[in-house]
């Protein structure tokens, strides 16, 4: 089974030819969905994607992502929680492409974590369906990390963490990153953990004070400014898994979507849980989760 | 006892001439210590408070603040907790001001809220001194508010959070804030301090989390973008004093040092805790606090 595939994000457009699980060809660009107006998605992806288009009339078309944000191409709303490859494939949002010729965007999914609480993820549900995870614990790591929670080969629930962005705003943006010295020790990504511990239970000092903390540690002389960065990061990953590990309990291991040196560092986090990193990677979960749901769109 | 002051913030330069605590004239000016060069400072003060000391000769001169940072007039090491006035006397800093005349920077204070961690402040130090709190807890609000023990007339102790540069951040350059819409809906900050409340205790879901479930409300329309601002500040503040009373326990009152609109936030957000807010205004306490530290200081 052969089936195109545009995966647009914030930043970047990913377009892919696959077959069963096997990328054929690709193309990417930075023709991200932040980049663009409403209206010109239909003219990036025929650019890149037209040659496909013709030379595989019958392969059906996928768009996953911000595709179908409010921002993107067309609308696609959330899906509910629980959803697995049947529930996204009967909620799949078609466009026009030429000719006649449809695509479908896949929708984000919507959770409650709690009554009143919201949670979204728009791309992350087709890794979690190709990760391999019938029952158990998915991270996928990113700007916004999700901890996501499978059962019978379904998206349980999810919950996502601002961990990325923080680290991003802190060190761009704030008093508290801006003493950072390149280049970094790495060996503060384990003191950034240790002060996470001190936010963990009942007596939980507050993640606002810790990072104080790291800026006047800086500031009085205890600590070097080389370590500060991967201090912050330490402190932000610690603090996450701290909370993810508080809402989904303690798995014996958790499934790693994430590039190298991201899993590293979620593997070693997790070792002082007592948990196991799996690592998986993130493209290979995103085209085998796409033919997922496009089996289950071609039996619909 | 007359004395000359001079208030150095980040943004601001504020100068009173005071007999005892009453102000018998000030200036004020937004040439900040971020605003200047090293070597820029004693022209600065001499232009705002020159006609002062021609005028009392005899007077003391105390810099306050920022004054004594790095990026200051002279970088007055911080002392260390407990410490009261005279130990605050003991190690102001003395700086060449004309004449052969010198004023005296008050140092800053370091303490050691858990072994090998690190807090700060610059300034806050003089408002606690003249809050007219002997024992008790004090909060002094601002970018980086702090939570003061007080032992004996003594600061035994303190945290600072991040909660008002974290706003900052949020609003102005984060994915989270940006949907927020103005003019914002007050009743947003109670619905932040209920989601605050699922960060307390051992099953806390974590703040990085809750951050991203104020913009999951929003782009989902679970919430009114009207809504968003307020929330993002009763969820920071919410989670700011339960990191509060957790390290200093629950007091049947806090003195908070802030003007009237924050003050009143921060007494609507303890009473949740059972706690009562007395509020003070910053500018006495900072007078007061100054009085006793220059009394110790004569007398030394």
């Amino acid at each position: 089974m052969r089936f195109i595939v545009a995966d647009w994000g914030t930043t970047r457009f990913r377009g892919y030819l696959i077959e069963n699980e096997t990328i054929l060809d690709q193309i990417s660009s930075d023709e991200g969905v932040s980049t663009l107006r409403k209206g010109q998605h239909r003219d990036i992806f025929l650019k890149h994607c037209g040659p496909w288009l013709a030379a595989e009339p019958d392969a059906p078309v996928m768009l996953v992502g911000m595709a179908g944000s409010r921002e993107g191409w067309v609308e696609a709303p959330y899906a509910s929680c629980p959803a697995g490859p049947a529930e996204i494939a009967q909620a799949l949002v078609p466009v026009e492409l030429a000719n006649g010729r449809r695509g479908h965007v896949i929708p984000g999914l919507f959770c409650e974590p709690a009554p009143g609480a919201s949670d979204v993820m728009r791309g992350e549900e087709t890794l979690a369906l190709g990760a391999g995870v019938a029952d158990g614990l998915i991270c996928a790591a990113g700007t916004h990390p999700k901890w996501i929670l499978m059962r019978d080969g379904r998206i349980e629930r999810f919950a996502t963490f601002m961990t990325g962005e923080m680290y991003a705003l802190l060190r761009e943006h704030s008093m508290i990153g801006r003493p950072a010295t390149e280049p970094s020790d790495p060996r503060g990504f384990d003191m950034g953990l240790d002060a996470a511990e001190r936010n963990r239970g009942a007596s939980g000092v507050g993640l606002l004070h810790l990072l104080f903390g790291a800026r006047a540690a800086v500031v009085s002389g205890h600590m070097a400014s080389t370590l500060l960065a991967p201090y912050l990061s330490g402190l932000l990953t610690g603090d996450e898994i701290n909370g993810a590990l508080s809402q989904f309990g303690r798995p014996s291991s958790v499934t790693v979507l994430a590039d190298r040196a991201r899993a590293d560092l979620y593997a070693h986090a997790l070792a002082r849980h007592g948990v196991t990193a799996v690592s998986k990677n993130p493209q290979q979960a995103l085209i085998a989760g796409l033919a997922r749901i496009v089996r289950h769109h071609a039996l619909g």
